[in-house]
């Protein structure tokens, strides 16, 4: 049972070594109904949230833990948050496991904080399998991005505490979804302190595993997936996350990916913000369901910043 | 004759009101050499280091000034940042003069900010005549970006007390210079501090003014100006920063707009952040000329993200 004290401790464990990310006004999105905040984790070290429950997890591991070393697997930022909260604590050893379609620039940023990055599977499932094989051997701690471990909801929850310490008139929150990791800490902490916030978990229609979970009441752990942007969000459901979904949100919805397509577009020209196509599904549900977000001051976590390069192009005179 | 105290007392006047940014290693332009920070000043309020200037030099007003209002002219980053203090300081009566070529975005989020606006003059020069003789003829506190505010660089100045508050092994920055209010107050902040920091100014050789009055020891307050992707770097020499230029800096040099260009891409592709082109001379400067560069630890001041739209496009699948 996650408590507000627990998020608080987090906090304070972490909040030297984080961005307090700016809660920014969007012109572009509020109008007359509503105001519009964008919480930029796409401006946190490493450039995703991520890096918020990695290091509440790895800051409070015992020493004997610590020289034991730390694991992860993963094909994006947690990989890269974990052996950059590993770098921070002095950890020695630290390993990465990555699947084989990983990009280069990816395995170079681990690498950069010192981790060891095994390449292992053709994919996710593959990959992880390995990864769990020699954790066992291995004696070694595992940070878990998403399935069980309140360590980590604990630090992606002080998204939550950051954004009403700095506006406690927001009433709506808007989170991205996938195993359900963010929305989980992020959605017990806002609603410890302010119990009638409504907090809306946003999915991709690619893979809306967490959408029939929430509604079907059926544990959804693997779910098909088809093509999509958003590669931060294919997957199925958490453990834990299942089972706390109606304490952390009030609703989930899913978003097309023509509507996550042009979010990130006009996010990336009228707010001026690099963010990943996973970190826009907010913004895609207020222009692709404007009608389930009645919210008069709406916050919306704009979860990373890892944008695959080939979506940028430049027409510089 | 600017102190330390004066930028120290800049800082709490306006940290609560200011994002402190962040300063960020870069992997792509560290290597064996030196590392590269980025101090993220595209991430500030109003996404520019103006407020900094703009919001100090309000704070300080005396009730009876704030009454008769605040009044700055503008084509950029300097009247939105301008009108958001203004607005801040519950200041009732704002008037930004613009030129008639002026975005209407950017008209827009000086109205949203409360401000008047006023559209006059073809170009800079005429603007400013008719925005002056306003000024005369109504008693308000003119807010000037560069030609001789030293409260105005005394809040830009606050940029370098965070950066080597954050990180005392800086030994070099580099800073943009147009009019030179910016590299003022960051230079001879960095200064006082740290006595042997080497501080580089880099302007586009589309209107090298301040390259050439370091150099020959002429003021040059006009000065012709080349087609250019960096609209906020066009325009002579200020007053005051032509005085205290060998205070502030070591050397001015200029860049190609084709180092600029190129500088900019690589910054939006592989740092991940936008910046303008006019923020972006900075690294152009460690591409085009690296044997000047010869620090091991470099921050360079990104000092905007106010890209113009047409410059990005998108590639999603």
């Amino acid at each position: 049972m996650l408590k507000l004290t627990d998020f608080i401790s987090a906090y304070n464990r972490i909040k030297n070594n984080i961005n307090h990310t700016p809660l920014e006004e969007s012109l572009y999105f509020s109008n007359a109904e509503h105001t519009v905040y964008l919480k930029l984790e796409n401006q946190q070290k490493t450039k995703s949230f991520k890096i918020r429950g990695a290091l509440n997890k790895i800051s409070i591991l015992t020493d004997e833990e610590k020289q034991r070393g730390v694991l992860a697997v993963s094909s994006g930022n947690h990989g890269i948050a974990v052996s950059y909260a590993a770098k921070l604590m002095n950890i020695k050893k630290t390993i990465i496991f990555v699947p084989k379609v990983t990009p280069e620039v990816k395995i170079n940023k681990i690498k950069a904080n010192g981790a060891k990055v095994i390449i292992a599977g053709d994919n996710y499932d593959e990959m992880q399998a390995i990864g769990m094989k020699y954790l066992a051997e291995h004696n070694m701690t595992f940070v878990d991005p998403y399935n069980k471990d309140y360590d980590v909801y604990a630090g992606q929850g002080t998204i939550s505490l950051e954004i009403l310490l700095e506006n406690p008139n927001i009433d709506t929150l808007l989170v991205p979804v996938s195993g359900g990791g963010l929305v989980t800490g992020v959605g017990i902490a806002a609603k410890l302190m302010k119990p009638d916030i409504k907090v809306i978990g946003i999915q991709t229609s690619a893979c809306p595993a967490f959408v029939k979970s929430f509604h079907e009441n059926v544990f959804y752990p693997e779910y098909p997936i088809k093509p999509s942007i958003c590669e931060a969000l294919m997957g199925g459901v958490g453990e834990e996350p299942y089972k706390l979904a109606h304490q952390s949100m009030d609703e989930v919805i899913e978003v097309s990916e023509a509507s996550i397509s042009k979010a990130t577009e006009i996010a990336i020209k009228n707010e001026k913000i690099i963010l990943e196509p996973s970190s826009a599904v907010g913004l895609a549900a207020l222009l692709e369901k404007p009608q389930v977000i009645t919210g008069k001051n709406i916050a919306i976590v704009i979860s990373g910043g890892n944008i695959n390069d080939d979506f940028l192009s430049f027409n510089l005179k």
